[in-house]
Protein backbone atom coordinates (compact mmCIF):
# COMPACT_ATOMS: atom_id res chain seq x y z
CA UNK A 1 0.00 0.00 0.00
CA UNK A 2 1.47 3.79 -0.60
CA UNK A 3 0.92 6.56 0.89
CA UNK A 4 0.62 10.27 -0.29
CA UNK A 5 1.12 13.12 2.22
CA UNK A 6 -0.84 16.26 1.30
CA UNK A 7 0.43 19.60 2.10
CA UNK A 8 -1.87 21.58 3.81
CA UNK A 9 -0.77 25.18 3.81
CA UNK A 10 -3.14 26.17 0.65
CA UNK A 11 -6.12 23.42 0.62
CA UNK A 12 -8.05 26.63 1.25
CA UNK A 13 -6.58 28.21 -2.08
CA UNK A 14 -7.29 25.29 -3.82
CA UNK A 15 -3.86 23.62 -4.85
CA UNK A 16 -1.84 21.38 -2.97
CA UNK A 17 1.46 19.32 -3.75
CA UNK A 18 1.48 15.34 -2.99
CA UNK A 19 4.14 13.51 -2.22
CA UNK A 20 4.49 9.66 -1.76
CA UNK A 21 5.27 8.40 1.69
CA UNK A 22 7.99 5.09 1.97
CA UNK A 23 7.83 5.29 6.10
CA UNK A 24 6.51 7.79 8.63
CA UNK A 25 9.60 7.97 10.60
CA UNK A 26 8.55 10.54 13.44
CA UNK A 27 5.32 11.99 14.54
CA UNK A 28 5.65 13.92 18.01
CA UNK A 29 3.04 16.47 19.49
CA UNK A 30 5.41 19.50 21.14
CA UNK A 31 3.82 22.60 23.28
CA UNK A 32 3.59 24.33 19.42
CA UNK A 33 2.96 21.82 16.72
CA UNK A 34 2.36 18.51 15.48
CA UNK A 35 6.39 17.38 14.37
CA UNK A 36 6.88 14.57 11.42
CA UNK A 37 9.56 12.99 9.00
CA UNK A 38 8.50 11.40 6.65
CA UNK A 39 10.87 9.51 4.04
CA UNK A 40 9.71 10.10 0.57
CA UNK A 41 10.59 8.18 -2.96
CA UNK A 42 11.17 12.32 -4.58
CA UNK A 43 12.70 14.06 -2.25
CA UNK A 44 14.87 12.18 0.18
CA UNK A 45 13.65 12.65 3.88
CA UNK A 46 10.72 15.82 4.61
CA UNK A 47 10.21 17.72 7.93
CA UNK A 48 6.86 18.51 8.58
CA UNK A 49 5.07 20.57 11.07
CA UNK A 50 1.47 20.79 11.49
CA UNK A 51 1.02 19.68 7.88
CA UNK A 52 3.28 21.70 5.90
CA UNK A 53 6.23 21.36 4.32
CA UNK A 54 9.46 22.66 6.26
CA UNK A 55 12.24 21.17 4.34
CA UNK A 56 13.16 18.29 2.37
CA UNK A 57 16.71 16.79 1.81
CA UNK A 58 16.20 17.52 -1.95
CA UNK A 59 15.75 21.06 -2.19
CA UNK A 60 16.86 22.58 2.08
CA UNK A 61 19.93 23.48 -0.16
CA UNK A 62 18.27 26.20 -1.85
CA UNK A 63 16.76 27.41 0.56
CA UNK A 64 19.50 28.15 3.41
CA UNK A 65 22.18 28.86 1.31
CA UNK A 66 20.07 31.76 -0.16
CA UNK A 67 19.02 33.08 3.19
CA UNK A 68 22.53 32.73 4.43
CA UNK A 69 24.81 33.36 1.96
CA UNK A 70 23.71 36.74 0.36
CA UNK A 71 24.08 39.01 3.40
CA UNK A 72 27.02 37.33 4.68
CA UNK A 73 29.32 38.18 1.25
CA UNK A 74 27.73 41.67 1.21
CA UNK A 75 28.00 42.69 5.14
CA UNK A 76 31.64 44.16 5.53
CA UNK A 77 32.62 42.56 8.59
CA UNK A 78 29.48 40.09 10.12
CA UNK A 79 31.27 38.77 13.39
CA UNK A 80 27.70 37.96 15.39
CA UNK A 81 24.62 36.72 13.87
CA UNK A 82 21.48 35.74 15.20
CA UNK A 83 18.68 33.19 13.68
CA UNK A 84 15.73 33.63 14.36
CA UNK A 85 13.66 30.20 14.29
CA UNK A 86 15.69 27.69 12.31
CA UNK A 87 15.54 24.73 14.58
CA UNK A 88 16.55 22.36 12.09
CA UNK A 89 20.30 23.67 12.05
CA UNK A 90 20.51 24.51 8.33
CA UNK A 91 20.93 28.31 8.02
CA UNK A 92 23.24 27.97 11.17
CA UNK A 93 25.22 25.45 8.80
CA UNK A 94 25.68 27.83 5.63
CA UNK A 95 26.57 31.18 8.47
CA UNK A 96 29.21 29.15 9.90
CA UNK A 97 30.80 28.42 6.46
CA UNK A 98 32.32 32.16 7.36
CA UNK A 99 34.88 32.68 9.00
CA UNK A 100 34.42 35.75 9.49
CA UNK A 101 31.68 34.58 11.81
CA UNK A 102 32.32 34.75 15.62
CA UNK A 103 29.37 34.08 17.37
CA UNK A 104 26.00 32.73 16.15
CA UNK A 105 22.99 32.64 18.69
CA UNK A 106 20.12 30.68 17.43
CA UNK A 107 16.71 31.29 19.06
CA UNK A 108 14.50 28.66 18.67
CA UNK A 109 10.83 28.49 20.21
CA UNK A 110 10.38 24.84 20.06
CA UNK A 111 12.84 22.52 21.56
CA UNK A 112 11.36 19.71 20.00
CA UNK A 113 12.51 20.79 16.41
CA UNK A 114 16.05 20.48 17.51
CA UNK A 115 15.71 17.36 19.20
CA UNK A 116 13.68 15.72 16.28
CA UNK A 117 16.33 17.30 13.77
CA UNK A 118 19.15 15.88 15.47
CA UNK A 119 18.13 12.62 15.00
CA UNK A 120 16.56 12.32 11.67
CA UNK A 121 18.59 14.93 10.07
CA UNK A 122 22.14 14.99 10.77
CA UNK A 123 23.19 16.68 8.04
CA UNK A 124 21.90 19.87 8.89
CA UNK A 125 22.04 19.33 13.33
CA UNK A 126 25.47 18.79 13.00
CA UNK A 127 25.69 22.68 13.09
CA UNK A 128 24.83 22.93 16.93
CA UNK A 129 28.22 21.32 17.74
CA UNK A 130 30.30 24.11 16.52
CA UNK A 131 31.88 26.10 19.34
CA UNK A 132 30.36 29.55 18.14
CA UNK A 133 27.14 28.48 18.62
CA UNK A 134 24.76 29.62 21.51
CA UNK A 135 20.90 27.64 21.42
CA UNK A 136 18.17 29.59 22.96
CA UNK A 137 15.13 28.05 23.31
CA UNK A 138 12.43 31.20 23.56
CA UNK A 139 10.18 33.43 21.56
CA UNK A 140 12.00 34.86 18.95
CA UNK A 141 10.21 38.50 19.05
CA UNK A 142 10.80 38.53 22.60
CA UNK A 143 14.69 37.66 22.68
CA UNK A 144 14.81 40.65 19.84
CA UNK A 145 13.04 43.23 22.24
CA UNK A 146 16.19 41.99 25.07
CA UNK A 147 18.83 43.09 22.62
CA UNK A 148 20.43 46.30 21.24
CA UNK A 149 22.95 46.85 18.94
CA UNK A 150 24.12 43.41 19.21
CA UNK A 151 24.05 41.72 16.00
CA UNK A 152 25.64 42.15 12.56
CA UNK A 153 22.73 40.21 10.67
CA UNK A 154 19.30 38.54 11.84
CA UNK A 155 18.32 36.00 9.89
CA UNK A 156 14.55 35.30 10.58
CA UNK A 157 14.49 31.47 9.49
CA UNK A 158 10.47 31.45 10.37
CA UNK A 159 7.61 29.02 8.99
CA UNK A 160 4.76 30.68 7.85
CA UNK A 161 2.55 33.65 8.87
CA UNK A 162 -0.01 31.23 10.64
CA UNK A 163 0.45 29.71 14.12
CA UNK A 164 3.79 30.50 16.56
CA UNK A 165 5.07 32.53 13.58
CA UNK A 166 2.80 35.13 12.85
CA UNK A 167 4.10 37.50 15.40
CA UNK A 168 7.43 37.65 12.58
CA UNK A 169 5.27 39.25 9.74
CA UNK A 170 4.49 42.54 12.00
CA UNK A 171 5.81 45.77 11.94
CA UNK A 172 6.67 45.87 15.63
CA UNK A 173 8.91 43.20 15.09
CA UNK A 174 10.97 44.71 12.35
CA UNK A 175 11.34 47.80 14.44
CA UNK A 176 12.49 45.54 17.22
CA UNK A 177 14.93 43.71 14.73
CA UNK A 178 16.38 47.80 14.01
CA UNK A 179 17.19 48.13 17.42
CA UNK A 180 18.94 44.85 17.82
CA UNK A 181 21.32 45.33 14.90
CA UNK A 182 24.72 47.02 15.03
CA UNK A 183 25.21 50.19 12.54
CA UNK A 184 25.11 48.72 9.68
CA UNK A 185 23.42 45.93 10.53
CA UNK A 186 21.06 43.37 7.62
CA UNK A 187 18.12 41.47 8.56
CA UNK A 188 16.92 38.64 6.25
CA UNK A 189 13.41 37.35 6.57
CA UNK A 190 11.38 34.42 4.86
CA UNK A 191 9.08 35.98 3.04
CA UNK A 192 7.14 34.10 0.93
CA UNK A 193 5.99 33.70 -2.55
CA UNK A 194 5.80 36.76 -4.96
CA UNK A 195 3.80 34.03 -6.96
CA UNK A 196 0.60 34.06 -4.65
CA UNK A 197 1.27 35.98 -1.98
CA UNK A 198 1.98 39.48 -3.45
CA UNK A 199 -0.74 41.46 -0.32
CA UNK A 200 1.37 39.97 2.16
CA UNK A 201 4.95 41.11 0.42
CA UNK A 202 3.54 44.74 -0.60
CA UNK A 203 2.71 44.81 2.96
CA UNK A 204 5.86 43.40 4.36
CA UNK A 205 7.82 46.30 1.93
CA UNK A 206 6.19 48.75 2.35
CA UNK A 207 6.46 48.82 6.51
CA UNK A 208 10.27 47.87 5.83
CA UNK A 209 10.96 50.67 3.46
CA UNK A 210 10.00 53.04 6.68
CA UNK A 211 12.11 51.26 9.05
CA UNK A 212 15.09 50.51 7.04
CA UNK A 213 17.24 52.57 4.82
CA UNK A 214 17.42 49.84 2.29
CA UNK A 215 14.97 47.39 1.36
CA UNK A 216 15.20 44.42 -1.41
CA UNK A 217 13.54 41.41 -2.32
CA UNK A 218 14.89 38.04 -3.60
CA UNK A 219 14.38 34.52 -4.13
CA UNK A 220 15.44 30.82 -4.23
CA UNK A 221 14.32 28.25 -6.50
CA UNK A 222 12.48 25.89 -3.93
CA UNK A 223 10.75 22.99 -5.82
CA UNK A 224 9.01 21.51 -2.56
CA UNK A 225 7.29 24.89 -1.68
CA UNK A 226 4.29 26.65 -2.85
CA UNK A 227 4.87 27.54 -6.61
CA UNK A 228 8.00 26.49 -6.65
CA UNK A 229 9.97 29.30 -4.90
CA UNK A 230 10.34 31.51 -2.06
CA UNK A 231 11.57 35.01 -1.23
CA UNK A 232 13.99 36.95 1.31
CA UNK A 233 13.30 40.77 2.24
CA UNK A 234 16.88 42.43 2.37
CA UNK A 235 16.65 45.02 4.91
CA UNK A 236 19.87 47.02 5.36
CA UNK A 237 21.16 49.64 7.28
CA UNK A 238 23.82 50.06 5.20
CA UNK A 239 25.60 47.62 3.05
CA UNK A 240 23.69 47.11 -0.84
CA UNK A 241 23.80 43.23 -2.10
CA UNK A 242 23.62 44.43 -5.61
CA UNK A 243 26.92 46.71 -5.06
CA UNK A 244 28.80 45.73 -1.97
CA UNK A 245 29.39 42.01 -2.80
CA UNK A 246 32.42 40.97 -1.93
CA UNK A 247 33.86 38.62 -4.80
CA UNK A 248 36.59 36.89 -2.71
CA UNK A 249 34.39 35.79 0.13
CA UNK A 250 31.90 34.27 -2.64
CA UNK A 251 34.63 32.18 -4.10
CA UNK A 252 36.28 31.23 -0.54
CA UNK A 253 32.66 29.24 -0.23
CA UNK A 254 33.96 26.77 -2.75
CA UNK A 255 31.07 24.67 -4.81
CA UNK A 256 27.91 25.13 -3.60
CA UNK A 257 24.79 23.18 -4.74
CA UNK A 258 23.25 26.94 -5.54
CA UNK A 259 24.53 29.47 -4.67
CA UNK A 260 26.92 31.49 -6.83
CA UNK A 261 28.13 34.81 -7.41
CA UNK A 262 25.66 34.50 -10.28
CA UNK A 263 22.89 33.52 -8.58
CA UNK A 264 23.23 36.51 -6.03
CA UNK A 265 22.94 39.04 -8.51
CA UNK A 266 19.99 36.99 -11.08
CA UNK A 267 18.14 36.42 -7.54
CA UNK A 268 17.00 40.30 -7.67
CA UNK A 269 15.55 39.91 -11.00
CA UNK A 270 11.75 39.77 -10.97
CA UNK A 271 9.61 38.67 -13.52
CA UNK A 272 7.86 41.93 -14.76
CA UNK A 273 4.60 41.47 -12.73
CA UNK A 274 6.55 40.87 -9.76
CA UNK A 275 8.11 44.04 -9.91
CA UNK A 276 4.53 45.76 -9.76
CA UNK A 277 4.00 44.76 -6.21
CA UNK A 278 7.40 46.74 -5.27
CA UNK A 279 5.98 50.05 -7.14
CA UNK A 280 5.57 52.96 -5.03
CA UNK B 1 -19.02 18.37 -3.14
CA UNK B 2 -15.48 19.39 -4.34
CA UNK B 3 -13.29 17.90 -7.05
CA UNK B 4 -9.30 18.16 -7.03
CA UNK B 5 -7.76 17.58 -10.41
CA UNK B 6 -4.59 15.49 -10.02
CA UNK B 7 -1.96 16.22 -12.38
CA UNK B 8 -0.34 12.64 -14.01
CA UNK B 9 2.91 13.33 -15.28
CA UNK B 10 5.16 12.59 -12.33
CA UNK B 11 3.00 9.76 -10.16
CA UNK B 12 4.91 7.32 -10.91
CA UNK B 13 7.94 9.30 -9.60
CA UNK B 14 5.75 9.90 -6.33
CA UNK B 15 5.13 13.67 -6.54
CA UNK B 16 1.91 15.50 -8.29
CA UNK B 17 -0.19 18.97 -8.05
CA UNK B 18 -3.47 18.62 -7.00
CA UNK B 19 -5.55 21.73 -8.04
CA UNK B 20 -9.31 21.91 -6.84
CA UNK B 21 -11.94 22.24 -10.07
CA UNK B 22 -15.26 24.10 -9.97
CA UNK B 23 -16.50 23.15 -13.39
CA UNK B 24 -15.96 20.70 -16.19
CA UNK B 25 -16.17 22.42 -19.13
CA UNK B 26 -14.51 20.28 -21.81
CA UNK B 27 -14.41 16.86 -22.09
CA UNK B 28 -13.22 14.97 -25.68
CA UNK B 29 -10.86 12.44 -26.97
CA UNK B 30 -9.39 13.48 -30.53
CA UNK B 31 -7.06 10.54 -32.48
CA UNK B 32 -4.14 11.76 -30.49
CA UNK B 33 -5.16 12.42 -26.53
CA UNK B 34 -8.06 13.25 -24.12
CA UNK B 35 -8.45 16.80 -23.97
CA UNK B 36 -9.92 18.54 -20.56
CA UNK B 37 -10.98 22.23 -19.90
CA UNK B 38 -11.29 23.33 -15.81
CA UNK B 39 -12.95 26.07 -14.49
CA UNK B 40 -10.21 26.21 -11.37
CA UNK B 41 -10.44 27.93 -8.20
CA UNK B 42 -6.54 28.95 -8.00
CA UNK B 43 -5.58 29.36 -11.59
CA UNK B 44 -8.55 30.41 -13.85
CA UNK B 45 -9.26 27.88 -16.90
CA UNK B 46 -7.22 25.37 -17.23
CA UNK B 47 -6.12 23.15 -20.40
CA UNK B 48 -5.09 19.21 -19.66
CA UNK B 49 -4.04 16.80 -22.25
CA UNK B 50 -4.19 13.38 -20.77
CA UNK B 51 -4.36 14.10 -17.13
CA UNK B 52 -0.86 16.45 -17.98
CA UNK B 53 -1.27 20.23 -17.37
CA UNK B 54 -0.72 22.33 -20.23
CA UNK B 55 -1.64 25.64 -19.44
CA UNK B 56 -3.52 27.69 -16.81
CA UNK B 57 -5.01 31.35 -17.63
CA UNK B 58 -2.72 32.13 -14.45
CA UNK B 59 0.53 31.70 -15.28
CA UNK B 60 0.42 30.72 -19.02
CA UNK B 61 2.00 34.06 -19.81
CA UNK B 62 5.15 33.40 -18.60
CA UNK B 63 5.94 30.30 -20.94
CA UNK B 64 4.26 32.29 -23.97
CA UNK B 65 6.21 35.49 -22.86
CA UNK B 66 9.41 33.54 -21.91
CA UNK B 67 9.55 31.18 -25.18
CA UNK B 68 9.12 33.73 -27.59
CA UNK B 69 10.30 37.08 -27.48
CA UNK B 70 14.35 35.90 -25.93
CA UNK B 71 14.48 34.73 -29.35
CA UNK B 72 12.73 37.33 -31.73
CA UNK B 73 14.87 39.86 -29.51
CA UNK B 74 18.11 38.35 -30.49
CA UNK B 75 17.41 37.28 -34.06
CA UNK B 76 18.21 40.62 -36.49
CA UNK B 77 15.43 39.90 -38.73
CA UNK B 78 12.65 37.39 -37.48
CA UNK B 79 10.55 37.61 -40.76
CA UNK B 80 9.22 33.99 -41.33
CA UNK B 81 8.81 32.16 -37.78
CA UNK B 82 7.57 28.32 -37.99
CA UNK B 83 5.63 27.21 -34.34
CA UNK B 84 5.70 23.09 -34.15
CA UNK B 85 2.95 22.36 -31.69
CA UNK B 86 1.18 24.98 -29.46
CA UNK B 87 -2.33 24.28 -30.49
CA UNK B 88 -3.67 26.59 -27.83
CA UNK B 89 -2.24 29.90 -30.11
CA UNK B 90 -0.17 30.90 -27.24
CA UNK B 91 2.89 31.05 -28.85
CA UNK B 92 1.73 32.73 -31.76
CA UNK B 93 0.38 35.32 -29.66
CA UNK B 94 3.50 36.72 -28.38
CA UNK B 95 5.34 35.92 -31.72
CA UNK B 96 3.08 38.26 -33.79
CA UNK B 97 3.58 41.19 -31.25
CA UNK B 98 6.73 41.69 -33.40
CA UNK B 99 5.96 43.78 -36.51
CA UNK B 100 9.14 42.37 -38.35
CA UNK B 101 7.21 38.98 -38.18
CA UNK B 102 5.88 38.59 -41.92
CA UNK B 103 4.72 35.02 -42.04
CA UNK B 104 3.79 32.65 -38.89
CA UNK B 105 3.05 29.24 -39.73
CA UNK B 106 1.78 26.91 -37.08
CA UNK B 107 1.82 23.48 -37.46
CA UNK B 108 -0.11 21.60 -35.03
CA UNK B 109 -0.79 17.46 -35.11
CA UNK B 110 -4.39 17.89 -33.08
CA UNK B 111 -6.87 19.83 -35.07
CA UNK B 112 -9.09 19.28 -31.79
CA UNK B 113 -6.57 21.09 -29.56
CA UNK B 114 -7.24 24.26 -31.91
CA UNK B 115 -11.13 23.83 -31.41
CA UNK B 116 -11.22 24.01 -28.12
CA UNK B 117 -8.91 26.68 -27.40
CA UNK B 118 -10.60 28.96 -30.02
CA UNK B 119 -13.92 28.00 -27.75
CA UNK B 120 -12.54 28.15 -24.15
CA UNK B 121 -9.33 30.28 -24.40
CA UNK B 122 -10.51 33.38 -26.79
CA UNK B 123 -7.12 35.27 -25.32
CA UNK B 124 -4.98 33.16 -26.82
CA UNK B 125 -6.77 31.55 -29.92
CA UNK B 126 -7.38 34.60 -31.55
CA UNK B 127 -4.04 35.02 -32.45
CA UNK B 128 -5.25 32.44 -35.42
CA UNK B 129 -6.75 35.31 -37.40
CA UNK B 130 -3.96 37.29 -37.63
CA UNK B 131 -3.75 37.24 -41.14
CA UNK B 132 0.00 36.65 -41.16
CA UNK B 133 -1.07 33.20 -39.91
CA UNK B 134 -1.18 29.99 -41.76
CA UNK B 135 -2.68 26.91 -39.88
CA UNK B 136 -0.97 23.09 -40.41
CA UNK B 137 -2.67 20.04 -38.88
CA UNK B 138 -0.08 17.90 -39.62
CA UNK B 139 3.13 15.96 -37.77
CA UNK B 140 5.91 18.54 -36.49
CA UNK B 141 8.34 16.49 -37.62
CA UNK B 142 7.04 15.66 -41.30
CA UNK B 143 6.25 18.72 -41.90
CA UNK B 144 9.81 20.05 -41.39
CA UNK B 145 11.39 17.44 -42.80
CA UNK B 146 9.95 19.24 -45.99
CA UNK B 147 11.14 22.19 -45.88
CA UNK B 148 14.99 23.83 -46.54
CA UNK B 149 15.66 27.24 -45.52
CA UNK B 150 12.51 28.27 -45.08
CA UNK B 151 12.33 30.35 -41.57
CA UNK B 152 14.21 32.75 -39.27
CA UNK B 153 12.84 30.90 -36.13
CA UNK B 154 11.40 27.61 -35.01
CA UNK B 155 9.89 27.10 -32.16
CA UNK B 156 8.84 23.78 -30.63
CA UNK B 157 6.00 24.36 -28.30
CA UNK B 158 5.70 20.77 -27.44
CA UNK B 159 4.16 18.34 -24.59
CA UNK B 160 6.27 15.87 -22.41
CA UNK B 161 8.08 13.40 -24.26
CA UNK B 162 5.92 10.61 -23.32
CA UNK B 163 3.16 10.06 -26.61
CA UNK B 164 2.62 11.97 -29.37
CA UNK B 165 5.41 14.66 -28.78
CA UNK B 166 7.89 11.72 -28.32
CA UNK B 167 10.07 12.25 -31.88
CA UNK B 168 10.25 16.55 -30.57
CA UNK B 169 12.74 15.15 -28.02
CA UNK B 170 15.17 13.00 -30.63
CA UNK B 171 18.37 14.31 -32.55
CA UNK B 172 17.24 13.29 -36.06
CA UNK B 173 14.43 16.31 -35.28
CA UNK B 174 17.25 18.37 -34.83
CA UNK B 175 18.49 17.52 -37.42
CA UNK B 176 15.96 18.30 -39.79
CA UNK B 177 14.97 21.69 -37.85
CA UNK B 178 18.64 22.85 -38.45
CA UNK B 179 18.22 22.34 -42.67
CA UNK B 180 15.00 24.02 -42.13
CA UNK B 181 16.64 27.23 -40.78
CA UNK B 182 17.07 30.10 -43.37
CA UNK B 183 21.08 30.91 -42.43
CA UNK B 184 21.74 32.80 -39.06
CA UNK B 185 18.15 30.82 -37.40
CA UNK B 186 17.27 29.87 -34.26
CA UNK B 187 15.32 26.90 -32.61
CA UNK B 188 13.86 27.18 -29.61
CA UNK B 189 12.48 24.03 -28.06
CA UNK B 190 10.75 23.04 -24.66
CA UNK B 191 12.88 21.32 -22.85
CA UNK B 192 11.78 20.31 -19.58
CA UNK B 193 12.50 21.46 -15.57
CA UNK B 194 16.85 21.56 -14.66
CA UNK B 195 15.33 20.14 -11.40
CA UNK B 196 13.84 17.19 -12.18
CA UNK B 197 14.88 16.33 -15.44
CA UNK B 198 18.73 16.68 -15.64
CA UNK B 199 19.02 13.44 -17.78
CA UNK B 200 17.00 14.30 -20.19
CA UNK B 201 18.66 18.12 -20.88
CA UNK B 202 21.79 16.60 -20.45
CA UNK B 203 21.27 13.86 -23.62
CA UNK B 204 19.81 17.08 -25.59
CA UNK B 205 22.26 19.87 -24.79
CA UNK B 206 25.12 17.51 -25.70
CA UNK B 207 23.09 16.52 -29.41
CA UNK B 208 22.00 20.15 -29.90
CA UNK B 209 26.18 21.08 -29.42
CA UNK B 210 27.43 18.70 -32.43
CA UNK B 211 24.31 20.11 -34.97
CA UNK B 212 24.37 24.04 -33.76
CA UNK B 213 27.26 26.30 -33.09
CA UNK B 214 25.66 27.63 -30.49
CA UNK B 215 23.59 26.04 -28.00
CA UNK B 216 22.14 27.69 -24.10
CA UNK B 217 19.27 27.22 -21.72
CA UNK B 218 16.75 29.74 -19.86
CA UNK B 219 13.98 28.87 -18.01
CA UNK B 220 10.41 30.20 -17.03
CA UNK B 221 8.91 30.39 -13.96
CA UNK B 222 5.86 28.51 -14.15
CA UNK B 223 4.19 27.36 -10.77
CA UNK B 224 1.38 24.82 -12.69
CA UNK B 225 4.16 22.97 -14.32
CA UNK B 226 6.28 20.41 -12.07
CA UNK B 227 8.85 21.60 -9.82
CA UNK B 228 7.06 25.63 -10.63
CA UNK B 229 9.27 25.87 -14.01
CA UNK B 230 10.47 24.46 -17.17
CA UNK B 231 13.29 24.98 -19.52
CA UNK B 232 14.21 26.16 -23.21
CA UNK B 233 16.76 24.81 -25.65
CA UNK B 234 17.89 27.85 -27.38
CA UNK B 235 19.78 26.44 -30.65
CA UNK B 236 21.23 29.02 -32.64
CA UNK B 237 23.24 29.29 -35.98
CA UNK B 238 24.27 32.66 -35.21
CA UNK B 239 22.88 35.16 -32.97
CA UNK B 240 23.53 34.99 -29.06
CA UNK B 241 20.68 35.90 -26.81
CA UNK B 242 23.14 37.45 -24.21
CA UNK B 243 25.18 39.97 -26.73
CA UNK B 244 22.90 40.39 -29.63
CA UNK B 245 20.25 41.98 -28.05
CA UNK B 246 18.08 44.42 -29.46
CA UNK B 247 17.32 47.02 -26.42
CA UNK B 248 14.65 49.33 -28.58
CA UNK B 249 12.68 45.61 -29.74
CA UNK B 250 12.28 45.30 -26.09
CA UNK B 251 11.09 48.03 -25.36
CA UNK B 252 8.51 48.63 -28.42
CA UNK B 253 6.98 45.47 -26.51
CA UNK B 254 5.65 47.41 -23.79
CA UNK B 255 4.82 46.15 -20.42
CA UNK B 256 4.47 42.18 -20.57
CA UNK B 257 3.09 39.78 -17.36
CA UNK B 258 6.76 38.23 -17.30
CA UNK B 259 9.27 39.20 -19.64
CA UNK B 260 11.76 42.38 -19.25
CA UNK B 261 15.08 43.17 -20.86
CA UNK B 262 16.19 42.24 -17.04
CA UNK B 263 14.55 38.33 -16.99
CA UNK B 264 15.66 38.17 -20.54
CA UNK B 265 19.17 38.00 -18.83
CA UNK B 266 18.88 36.15 -15.63
CA UNK B 267 16.96 33.50 -17.07
CA UNK B 268 19.91 31.75 -18.67
CA UNK B 269 21.62 31.92 -15.36
CA UNK B 270 21.34 28.57 -13.08
CA UNK B 271 21.41 27.34 -9.94
CA UNK B 272 24.73 26.24 -8.99
CA UNK B 273 23.67 22.20 -9.07
CA UNK B 274 21.95 22.65 -12.48
CA UNK B 275 25.12 24.22 -13.92
CA UNK B 276 26.71 20.96 -13.66
CA UNK B 277 24.01 19.62 -16.32
CA UNK B 278 25.96 21.59 -18.91
CA UNK B 279 29.67 21.08 -18.32
CA UNK B 280 31.14 19.02 -21.07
Amino acid sequence: MTNWFEEQLDIDKGRALRIRTRKLLEKVRSDFQEIRVYETDAFGRMLVHDGVIMLTEFDEAHYHEMIAHVALVTHPSPRDILVVGGGDGGTLREVLRHPLVQSAHLCEIDPMVVEVCRKHFPGLAFSFNDPRVSLHFDDGAEFVKRHSAAFDVIFVDSSDPIGPAEVLFEKEFYHSMRSALKPGGIVITQSESFMYHAELIEKIAAFCRTIFPLYRYYYALVPTYPSGLIGFSFCSLGPDPLNDINPERIAALGRMRYYSAEIHRSAFTLPARAEEIFKD
